[in-house]
């Protein structure tokens, strides 16, 4: 039987770990791969064009938008992040899983778009471990950190519209447990049930 | 956060192997108890009293029923089979995973009293198989084997009723893959949701 790609949205709040756990999933496991977004937002030291992201003028993006090439797109903290369309569902379509690392809000986005994917939310271990992390990062000034911090409990309260949470308590198991969610999905019913009762409605027929 | 027992319920035609899968399963996860049904049926060679099965008398079973003991019970082929209820809410309500093996009839039954069960359908990799699978066994007439085959096609419709499918190609695999959709039941909002944000709650306040 073919089974078409799971696309896994993960998302969470800033500081629980999202990116740290993608990176470890994808370390462990070739036959996911990683949609890059596109962002206006400038490139953080380390970041590379293609990989990261792809970056985007702000001119660029509203083009993609106008021309229906995103999946997506949010507005944070004035800037613009998109999921580019064409190359997931044409991954999807292969059988190839596709992982997507992206926004609160734009996670909620694909899930209204594409009803089969499956949403993982990152949940820190506490809060006070999350506020732990956004100070330890030193990107933000002491004004965003607040910021991102009751916006981060705020954010919390959506967890309700995700299929699955995963609580970051260490990188490993985070990234074990999305594998298994992966690998559960895959043998759920309601995706594949008309599938498989076809391929053995054929084979009794030739019985 | 305490998190309840998965009750997975493991069912499938004759033949399709899960007596085999779940074997495997237990081998390999301490944590998961066996639930041990109760049956009017003679032993098998080799099968244990309290192992394989609770071997009852009719009239012994007839009172479980009437004392409401049982979680579900069904005939099949003149035999009773049932499950013992109070030893399986006990061990979910301390955290303890349990696996119960059944009939089919008997799934669709504990699905409908205990909602937040897994149910699981063991496939069969194809017909042809299946029919391999039941010649094999040995323990059942030509008569039977006919009789099991045509009702094994019959069930495999009633797969839609079931929360996962796992097609049994080979044993390790599919005990891995019922692994798996445990891990991925733990980690489910539905499940957990109210636990969780009660406890981020409680976190905020005290912030």
């Amino acid at each position: 039987m073919n089974r078409k790609g799971i696309l896994t949205v993960v998302s969470g709040p800033s500081g629980a770990g999202k990116g740290t756990i993608c990176k470890e999933l994808l370390k462990n496991n070739e036959n996911i791969k990683l949609s890059v977004s596109a962002t206006t937002r400038a490139p953080r030291e380390g970041e590379k064009e293609g990989v990261n992201y792809y970056y985007k003028t702000h001119e660029e993006f509203k083009k993609m938008i106008e021309e229906g090439d995103l999946f997506e797109y949010a507005e944070r903290y004035g800037n613009f992040y998109g999921t580019p369309k064409a190359a997931i569902m044409e991954n999807l379509e292969k059988g190839q899983d596709v992982l997507l690392e992206i926004e609160m809000i734009g996670a909620l986005n694909v899930k209204k778009m594409c009803p089969d994917s499956v949403l993982i939310f990152v949940l820190p271990p506490s809060l006070e471990e999350l506020k732990r992390r956004l100070v330890g990062r030193g990107t933000e000034t002491e004004e965003q950190i607040e910021k991102r911090f009751s916006m981060a409990y705020e954010e919390i309260q959506t967890l309700k519209e995700y299929d699955y949470f995963i609580i970051n308590e260490d990188v490993e198991t985070a990234a074990k447990d999305i594998e298994s969610i992966i690998a559960a999905e895959k043998n759920k019913t309601e995706r594949y049930k008309e599938a498989i009762l076809k391929e053995f409605e054929e084979e009794y027929k030739k019985c």
